[in-house]
């Protein structure tokens, strides 16, 4: 892999440093991000995307801004900068979990250099707790392809995927994808087909990309393509990652994943979703009514990247005055997914299933 | 409109004519078919598309295929002939039935020169069959969204489209586009949902066009985004169009239809099918298991066609070692379509449905 984590301290420079995902796969260009501001242009900028990735860099943006405040404003100015933050992006959940834990380690006690220093070692801890679910995901996520290989007769177990929830959307090792590398890694026969994902095209340029990158086996195909597949016998599982996932089970993720689940309910395929439970949002249990679904600029979808020769170039895809709508993502109801593959293990996507995972929320909640 | 007709005959120039659809909506170029290759390399390629507008250009191409041949083996000849052309794109049903409707009016007692006048008003009377063809599902289909204006206070009636059966695809009117023409010119307000249609984008490119050159209200979505707004309300009807329909009212149409059904189905949506009977197959009942689905070659994913300032340019926009996938169309299986929209009125997606309609064919199946 080119780089072993998406996002990094340069003691050097003192600065975070992360790889701009825009220009992927074209370029593979380092962004320094030193203030505040930057850190949340990088995320409205999709500089950095995906829900485990945005939450860290969020954590790192809190740092940030506190290190360039001082006097007796402090707590006010954290305070400010956590709602800027938080309203950068508003389907993932992460954003604002991250943001609001930052604000937990601030401590009217300790003075603003102490303060800085736990912010620092807070965003480290949360990478740190990032990394280690996705290790995680990935075991449990494992079982599944190694039980679908074994009646595959040596044939690659066949898994669709959605968008980038791989490496490139959390520290390591991905979500959807942690599964699928750790199989390869262990020597079973995948092949993944690579939703294009318009209209940002993170599978196109992303997925594609990583699992190039690690040697993967793995196929392009049009958005439109995954049910024809899937009625033809060629997937074998749908794994994707989460944006948000609620109490019930429902799944916010990039847009069109709905209609991959409602195909794979069609032909009884399962129709997994992989997820560190710091996505999921607590406090919802209705997805399709509660889940905020970001609309983002018509650009994104009348306008696209590609190269021309060896130089990379934007061009216009459609007429200047035709009208456009760009809506994010979309909610998954609970009743198409197989199940929730978290770092504790496998859960139905019900609220009993999830809290049967983590009791504690139970708790809380009940 | 721009242009009356998609095809024409050039009686200047002894040849057919029609609109390059490869070029639209950045370039309005007029091409010039005068042989058998030429119609043959404009089905291929795509200068032409869409089932109805197929089956016309094949059968000039007949006819231009014939005026080239002279003597003895002017059956065997036409035979080849035809042969080849339906061997140009295998999903679409109306290019072999014209081509063999062609075949069947050449006669052993007529002369050659006899033969290719028939073969001329053969296929100028296919091409006014396919326009009474448009106006028929156009009035029919008006009553669909009449009566569902009726419940919409004045509000637009939300229709979903995918990909173009529009007059692109026939010669006037369309097929899923002509009850949108006629409710609009009946004064009924009405706002088209387009989709995009990767990998061609023939929605983002020639729908989006001739909606708004016809002064339709339109918006073009990526394909993902469908289930979403239907989630959410926001569309009333579905209606596309047809490449090849099975006697039982299975549907094969552009890649991604079948999603979008799965989505209008779960949400309670109605969907609907408009097509000429030129594109029942009457001797297939299992779409999904029947119908030869063509796979097109992977540039049409990997390279896009837009503008960089006034330039139209080809673009790559994954890497150039990306495997990648491209099959052109699916199939929806009858159960999730409401109703069908054909030129004697609306039935149900089923062999009764269908032969209720078509009674001179039961005499011939059962």
């Amino acid at each position: 892999m080119a780089s072993p984590q998406t996002i990094w301290y340069n003691y050097d420079k003192n600065l975070v440093e992360t790889i701009d995902q825009r220009y992927l796969p074209f370029q593979n260009l380092i962004v320094e991000i030193s203030t505040l501001d930057e850190a949340r242009r990088a995320i409205t900028g999709m500089i950095v995307r995906g829900a485990p990735l945005i939450g860290v860099t969020a954590a790192f943006g809190m740092y940030l801004a506190a290190r360039n405040f001082s006097g007796a404003d402090f707590l006010a100015d954290m305070n400010k900068a956590a709602d800027w933050l938080k309203s950068s992006r508003p389907t993932a959940v992460n954003l604002a979990f991250a943001v609001d834990e930052a604000l937990s380690v601030i401590s009217e006690k300790c003075s603003i250099p102490q303060n800085n220093q736990q912010l620092f070692a807070f965003a480290e801890t949360l990478k740190q707790r990032e990394i280690e679910f996705s290790n995680k995901i990935g075991v449990h996520g494992l079982e599944l392809i190694k039980a679908t290989s074994e009646t595959k007769k040596g044939k690659p177990v066949q898994i669709l995927t959605h968008c980038n929830a791989g490496r490139l959307a959390t520290i390591e090792l991905g979500t959807a994808t942690a599964p699928i590398y750790l199989a390869h890694l262990a020597g079973i026969a995948v092949h993944v087909w690579v939703d294009e994902t318009r209209p940002r095209n993170q599978g196109a340029r992303l997925t594609a990309w990583e699992l190039g990158e690690a040697g993967i086996p793995y196929t392009i195909i049009p958005d439109n393509t995954g049910g024809h597949l899937m009625q033809h016998g060629m997937v074998d599982m749908v794994i994707v990652g989460s944006d948000r996932t609620t109490l019930n089970g429902d799944v916010a993720n990039k847009i069109g994943t709905y209609l991959k689940a409602l195909a794979a309910a069609d032909n009884g395929i399962p129709f997994y979703v992989a997820l560190p439970s710091t996505t999921i949002d607590w406090n919802l249990n209705d997805g399709v009514a509660e889940i905020p679904i970001e609309q983002r600029d018509d650009s994104e979808v009348s306008v696209m990247e590609g190269l021309l020769g060896n130089q990379v170039h934007q061009f216009r895809i459609i007429p200047e005055k035709s009208p456009v709508a760009n809506y994010g993502f979309d909610v998954t109801p609970a009743r198409l997914v197989t199940g929730l593959v978290t770092e504790r293990g496998i859960c139905k996507a019900s609220r009993e299933g999830i809290l049967e995972l983590f009791p504690e929320k139970r708790l809380k909640n009940d």
